[in-house]
């Protein structure tokens, strides 16, 4: 995106969020001004990355709060009014208070709550957290390039893991490899990669260990990139050796496991409860005999952060909207034996899935 | 550290926070049991460093608290009662709170505490934060050989940059291959290094950006690696080209900045306080003319975060005591023309410094 076409993404933001305010606070009740504090919504709404922001927006103000560091930075920010705070950052953030103010009570700490209680007298908090959380939902087109970027990178890594191989090589070995070929494309893990071979499978979030892959083994690799802002996510599951050395229980699984990603691919449409989409690939292993065996959920939206809302679970009443970018990930796991899970990293259309971002085979593959 | 070595001081950590329980709560009140959820903190009591975990200690008890993920490891703490969660994780943590129950009110959020209360009916919550934090001052055996491994590998990567050289290469530049050269030796950046060059040396926070080194710069290098767990932390500042590239501004700003590190370096002690270290180096600025030219403190301590307690800064009360571990790091910021800094690491001695761990020459050196 040009410099342009982010200032403008960036007031437009501001603008959403003051719309909000109107029934922002608690039973839907009227909030004065909105105060954002934690950074990642602040990069959201602004563009700043540094280690110390705060937004306050209202009706006819958006404030970027800042410290004498990031002085030349806040001013190049369009669409706000960028104040820097000189002198003890609580005293100055809460001298701008007033009216009924929400915060996010899901990122202030208690101590934090307290002292701005204290120190912003004509103003009264109210819990509001979760507003720019629910802005950052559905992605504009410069988001969704970028995380198409993300995902492209990711399958272009998947390609080169595949060439590099895996029989003989340790876990931990393909996790560095992994993590340096994404540095030295100039991006970052989105989170450490999951190299999970073997027994370890059966683990959903193994971490990356000195055991060697061997003939016969499913292993589960769950890795994305951070490039320019945004995230992905993909899992693939290989299988090592030839077809005559994989047990009958790992082609099961994978049979049926890429059944239930699929039959959860196939209900995501605007307007699904995450619980009815989660509830499409859980019925299939759940028939298959492995309800047990699937304890987590199905997925969640991927952007700035590689989890964010909306959540695709049991439970769940998030209602998918079109421009939300989410994960559609099924697994089974069966402890000291093997597992494996498989996951796409899709866009909501407006029909159904607009784009399924990940385009690496999901036919099982022998390496 | 053995093994062996690590559970005794996990064992012993824990015994000392049970002790501060009587006098933790506000006013020195007693509490019966401490709530530990900052995983920084889990990670010190327990060395467990996956992403979900609590500690509760009282007297008679260590429970440390995780979910099914990390079964397998919490088994493997000694001197701790580990207990799997299954369920809600909110739930289970509330179910096992009885009495007064300390928490950590500058980590927890507002919402999460909010729940607590609610789901923990038989406990009052007390907001009792920062008992780990003073544990944490004060290094053992163990923690000084790590930190001073990381403080070696810092000072090996000084003589490294100084061979690679600085003009006519980019901040930028500099900037990944210091941070590609800490990971190549198995380390993490503690934090992203500066590189700041000529006028953005003014910036005591710069970041690397694209600005070409050339003759007579100052160029200000702070940086870190987190090695085994623990942090280093170190500032030079090198003049570029001959001495006649030098202006006499950059000259008279490093023989005021190296007298002000030197008497800082004088008055650590124990029993000295945060305030009175920091006026000692900030005089020396102060009576040079540059006193409205130093805006930090003096320094921080350094452990398993790069920046913990205690704090010496104007208004510090923390008062030094022997086995802490701080950095002292005047620096005098001109905007628009130059700046430096100048940083050692040193562990506080029974009678003043123990140790300085940055052995990096600090005479003005041309590179």
């Amino acid at each position: 995106m040009s410099p342009a076409g982010q200032s403008s993404c960036f007031e437009g933001r501001a603008a959403r969020l003051a719309e909000k305010l109107e029934t922002a606070g608690p039973e839907g009740s009227e909030l004065d001004a909105y105060m954002v504090t934690n950074l990642v919504n602040v990069e959201y709404l602004t563009g700043f990355t540094g280690t110390n922001g705060a937004c306050l927006v209202g009706p006819g103000f958006n404030i970027f709060l800042t410290d004498f560091r990031y002085a030349e930075r806040a001013a190049g920010i369009e669409g706000w009014d960028a104040e820097v705070i000189s002198g003890q950052w609580m005293d100055g953030l809460a001298g701008r208070l007033g009216g009924r103010v929400g915060f996010e009570d899901d990122h202030v700490t208690v101590r934090t709550a307290r002292q701005l209680e204290e120190k912003a007298k004509g103003a009264e908090l109210v819990a509001a957290g979760g507003q720019v959380e629910d802005l950052r939902r559905v992605k504009d087109a410069g988001e969704i390039k970028r995380i198409s970027a993300a995902a492209e990178m990711t399958d272009v890594l998947y390609g080169r893991l595949i060439e590099y191989g895996f029989l003989g090589r340790t876990e931990a070995e393909l996790d560095a490899w992994l993590t340096g070929w994404m540095r030295k494309q100039g991006a970052e893990p989105s989170f450490p990669p999951i190299v999970a071979s073997g027994p370890n499978g059966a683990s959903p979030h193994a971490e990356p260990g000195p055991r060697e892959i061997v003939r016969g083994d499913l292993v589960t690799v769950d890795m994305g990139v951070k490039l320019d802002g945004y995230c992905s996510d993909c899992t693939r599951t290989f299988a090592i050796g030839a077809e005559s050395d994989l047990g009958s229980l790992a082609r099961e699984l994978y049979e049926v496991t890429l059944r239930a990603q699929l039959a959860g691919l196939g209900a995501i449409r605007p307007g699904a409860q995450g619980s009815d989409v989660d509830e499409s690939s859980r019925q299939v292993i759940r028939e298959a005999g492995y309800g047990d065996n699937f304890g987590h959920g199905l997925g969640h939206g991927v952007g700035i952060e590689v989890h964010e809302a909306p959540r695709l679970g049991p439970g769940s009443n998030d209602k998918l909207m079109a421009g939300e970018v989410v994960t559609v990930e099924p697994g089974i796991y069966v402890p000291g034996l093997t597992g494996l899970r498989i996951e796409d990293l899709v866009m909501v259309g407006p029909e159904g899935i607009g784009r399924n971002l990940s385009s690496v085979s999901k036919e099982l593959t022998f390496v």
